[in-house]
């Protein structure tokens, strides 16, 4: 099936989302743009959105052979892709597997510490209040969530931890932490959705440590167009 | 047994706490003192140490009662209290059965909903960070609690909730949220620490919704005093 782009229904910090022909599926069309800080800082990295667009597709293909569902249909061009229409469950979902970021600064703890568990947290994604952290007690409370699709999510983000931590070793990355969004499909089904990218994970050279992710951008530490094409090479090979 | 006062280790915001002569008990000193905005304000509510020590140790009574262990040994005076020494968990517990506080202004919702079910949450108990909220995956990669204890928390928290919402609706009082500590004895023993009072309980009357807690204090809102003695007076019939 060819989906034709209609109307655009929204216009986010890093992607556009059309209507198509299809009611079920929708366009998404990556932009360069990147922001960090809530959006407090604006900028460009050059040819993110064509790396983003096919370094998610590939991973989330990815992913639903390991049995992860996702939103992907298929790939359109370098910066488009089919994906299924979702409502998205208003809780961005943070996999950590090495203390960094926020948690580092939130809890007053270096960078750097190999945790024994993975953790994973929720924030209420709502950019006027800044996507506070909550708990699961609290997504429910907000009927942000049921309880299932709480314990579903969950389910689903440490069997993605699995898979990509594997695929990322093996190519020589460490996957430090990453965030994660899920949909609901129109017959109730929870789908991954979103990306995932440097702009969502933070990925360390294995070996040096360097920072190949959107940290770049934030703390100002140039060469951020390189780390994204690196990034791509390493995962796809091109 | 009698305890004599010896050497003060610790001065809080509310409390000072005492070594005794038997070293698995401290005496446990109650200030006027009220802060604020974590520390930020400061000033003194006349009776107030009076007040929380007796609340605290008739609810702590109460509650051994139903099976939840604490710290209580034995009131000494109107202000002081013997209790058994233990090492704090650092993690606040708050349990909220209606939204208020920092959960409403935190999720940009009203104050009043009531909850179907009680939330809890854990907070780093950390001054410098501004206790952060954390949940239970993020206390264990911090290594400030097992799973085990967190769950054993879990449990007598919410045990807590339903005998003091059960004893308040007896007096006309409806418990909106509270914050609980809990100590390590020297046998390794969770129990109920600190302290529980209009200090750190929200308790608002049943029928007209006026705030008898700290609150008060907290939003400038006059008749502090007055609101400590109503609830000493509704809890303890004098």
């Amino acid at each position: 099936m060819t989906y034709e782009k209609k109307e655009q229904m929204y216009e986010g910090k890093a992607k556009k989302v059309y209507t198509t022909n299809d009611p079920d599926v929708v366009i998404v069309d990556y932009k360069d743009d990147a922001t960090a800080l809530n959006g407090k800082k604006k900028g460009t990295i050059v040819g993110k959105g064509v790396i983003n667009n096919k370094l998610t597709n590939y991973l989330m293909q990815v992913l639903e052979k390991q049995g992860v569902p996702t939103h992907f249909v298929s790939e359109l061009s370098d910066r488009e892709t089919a994906v299924k229409k979702v409502t998205i469950v208003p809780l961005e979902v943070i996999i950590r597997n090495i203390s960094a970021g926020h948690f580092a600064s939130r809890y007053g703890v270096d960078e750097g510490i190999v945790f024994a568990h993975p953790t994973i947290e929720f924030s209420y994604k709502c950019d006027e209040l800044d996507d506070p952290l909550l708990n699961h007690y609290h997504a429910i409370a907000l009927k942000l969530a049921t309880q299932e699709e709480i314990d579903l999510i969950t389910e689903l983000s440490f069997k993605i931890d699995e898979v990509l931590c594997a695929f990322f070793k093996d190519v020589g990355v460490t996957l430090v932490d990453f965030k994660l969004e899920f949909g609901k499909t129109s017959d109730g089904k929870i789908v991954l959705a979103d990306e995932i990218s440097p702009d969502t994970c933070r990925l360390w050279d294995a070996k040096t440590g360097e920072k190949l992710d959107k940290d770049r951008f934030r703390r100002d530490m140039g060469g951020v167009e390189d780390a994204y094409q690196e990034i791509m090479r390493r995962v796809m090979g091109a």
